[in-house]
């Protein structure tokens, strides 16, 4: 699928500040970015970080109190893989996954997976083969939180969900990466433009590493599983934000799209209606 | 400084059971291994597998019911370098850190600097340097927080302490690293082998990232500042600990040391009590 | 002062319904009830249940789908006691509290006194007599709590607030009330209609039990002490909700004021700008 | 069911320290006290005060650095009421709850029944009678929460229990009242002296208010659910604690026994192995 993905970010700046955006496509195997750009309604310096995990961080300062305004527009051709039943029915014990998959193990800001190992042990813990554990996982989330936009703020983590049983996209992601977590299974947050979403907002879901390859999961069943542009991953929304700001701004707005190009063609897969049927991103 | 440092780990296996120690003194410029060993009470593999942030992590897999014992030994020579005044009286503000270095700026597991940035701007905002800013949260940690044997637990964290008051070095590494964090410094969590630590053990302190350096600090005052071998650093407990357990197992003991091979000459160095003294463990 | 007040609170019935209204001037010696009118726009049966703490709640079932909308308006003509320095230069001890004194002295939902303990003492416990420290309670929070509409929601605590650094009204009455309790001072919880207060809303502040006399204490300096009809004590915001709801319901819109009926003579006493003037609502 | 109870617990007094104690026998009409006894090691005047809710309170002042001890007997008669299935299948709604119950119904420091409404209607909302959801809470909470000496502490709450599944006693309790809360019924705390508990401590359950009466639940499981004789009723354990203590002390021991005085007749009533049994204790 190619899709035409869209954000704008305004923000009155009111003393010297400094933004970090996570808001281009990733470059990754999944996706080819056919054409981008990010532009801005003043002169200055955009400057880009790659994170050690891969995130494109766009990092500028501006000096003088005004308006600015940020704008980024991408085509976008995604390629998602679909995974055989027969792989996935493996366990990803701790005695087999590399180094660089470890601190996707541990317990992070907002997916506190030490605080909820009896729950996920207890409600889990038989299903046989990670994949299925991770298809429990999102099944259960989707049954017992209720999605419900201003039920959680920028402090909620997954253990505040687990009691209040309430929350966004962002929370449901949570709550899945820290139960797989919990359950020895590593996870990390996926953040993206999101096709059909609605209303309009930056999505989050989250991957779990399964027989050596990240697969997608989203509890939310908000959008098709293939109707997604990545932006970045992270260990959870701490370090994957689409701003950080050190100054002192006030956001007048956020506007984000994402729209097929070649919309006749697209056959949404919703990978919760058929559990042999994995994605991955790449 | 050379050092003898030593620590035994022994447990009971219940079940087939993964170990991952994090005991290892470090492989930094700030410290040369003389000679070191890692041996076992049975014949098991051990696998070393160094984290995306260079911790030294040993993987083994006990499948046998039976005691399991991991005892490690090394001579390290540990070279700080003492760091000039002039150098620490800058700012390290968001616009000018690596991408590297991003992620000690954001909020972790244990150390939710996101919750704490209010205080963080009233308490320490007004210190000019960054420098000045870390000494002074770890005068007002000093003061402020009791040092308290049994006053926390695993799933303590900053949040925690800043309303209870009382830790023990985890405790005030955790809340030192998240109010540099809220007050946009970069910082580390810093597990080590500590000279003259009673009662024994493991200790954690941090580093902070000031003017392009990873400066040591030590809110506990519990060692001289130029006593640690270094074992591994990390965004705070949740990635160093010393030992992540997947099975069923008991832990039968912990002992560690740490001494002097050179005592004669061990000049202590206590940071805190020198402002314009600043060390780095490289 | 005579004070007409004033609230009307709105709502939208979807299912059978069962409102807990709290929203009446208290019945107690420091203000008198010259007339006071409850209404609602449909026929339906009004009960009163005075809680054990003297609270009168106003209960009401709504059985069918409709928009219901319950109005107060009363005449209160209060009677604040000035007390003597001296009087208030006492300790009240556990050991001379009474009985009925006693559950203001215990944590309670939003008041996590138990967790605040070392705080109390490190912050308070050097100040000499209970109106002292009471008053440096209330100083710290007027000093490091910022107001700030919208930085808290109904599972705010005083935890919370302690490391978040701000809140409302009813947020600082709970740290203050947590910080008394955590001092060994029994204190307790009042809300109110308040004349000044911007915007208009029920007020929330609190009163600290020292030498056998309830007194007023408002840690925000929003309004003038002597400024307050009361509604109700209690243990913190969980027993004396403006409403609680049993059943499914929108709220339109909740309305309040508070006027001064003799409003030439109206003198404001800010207990905050003198330390030797404490007032007591009785 | 006559029963003999005694504790007995010793404390090191430091400085000038006020107790606050709660181990006598409730006096209720559902026991007789035939006879007891409380006796210091010291000469100390003991007061006696009955707070709001009923509890007898033992308060003492201690002025001289010391060893204090405390020791009380009694010999306890325990008439149980046992209720008929019919009377239990009804609802206790807001809509007729006297006025003195209300203050069961809201949240309290440790039952923040607030944060579990979504929760308790997900799960038990289907149950029909009050008295068919609290035996559901009950044993979901006995079926899901792991009863592990050790694994919480004096600031757990009903929300930690919620996502960390384990506790002891007093955390069992304080999560059936705050689901009974968050579903709408009153609960409150029980805490007795229990006969045949491993090993020999003060122990604590609640009881819900259902159709008038107050009775008795025990999510632990421990004890025959008529083998208790009870202490005190409150909010939680903020309320109820066994030892209140201002001033500085350390705590040598504390120990409890409960003995049948009439053992041969003791028929062990296992409320939870009949859905038709309520008890009430008065």
């Amino acid at each position: 699928m190619t899709f035409k993905v869209f954000s704008e970010l305004s923000y009155q700046v009111y003393m010297p500040s400094t933004f970090l955006f996570n808001i281009e496509a990733a470059q990754t195997n999944g996706q080819t970015i056919i054409e981008e750009q990010l532009t801005t309604n003043i002169a200055c310096e955009l400057e880009t970080l790659i994170s050690p995990s891969g995130t494109r961080f766009i990092r500028t300062t501006i000096n003088e109190p005004q308006n600015f305004k940020v704008t980024y527009t991408a085509t976008v051709t995604t390629h998602h893989q679909l995974i055989d039943e027969h792989v996935t029915n493996s366990v990803t014990a701790l005695s087999n996954i590399q180094a660089d998959i470890l601190p996707y193990l541990f317990p992070s800001r907002y997916c506190q997976s030490d605080k909820l190992q009896r729950f996920a042990s207890q409600m889990f813990g038989n299903l046989v083969g990670d994949y299925a554990k991770v298809v429990g996982i999102c099944d259960w989330i989707y049954h017992n939180i209720e999605y419900l936009l201003g039920s959680s703020n920028s402090y909620t983590s997954a253990v505040d969900t687990m009691s209040e049983r309430a929350g966004v996209c962002r929370d449901f992601a949570h709550l899945g990466i820290a139960l797989c977590r919990a359950s020895g299974i590593p996870a990390r947050y996926f953040t993206g433009y999101a096709y059909q979403l609605q209303p309009a907002d930056f999505h989050a879901c989250f991957e779990a590493y399964i027989n050596g390859t990240w697969l997608f999961f989203d509890a939310t069943r908000m959008i098709p599983s293939n109707g997604l542009v990545k932006i970045a991953n992270g260990l959870d929304a701490a370090d994957t934000a689409v701003t950080n700001i050190f100054g002192n701004t006030y956001c007048n707005y956020i506007t984000v799209g994402c729209h097929l190009v070649d919309g006749k063609t697209f056959k949404p897969l919703n990978a919760w209606e058929n559990k042999d049927l994995a994605l991955s991103y790449g």
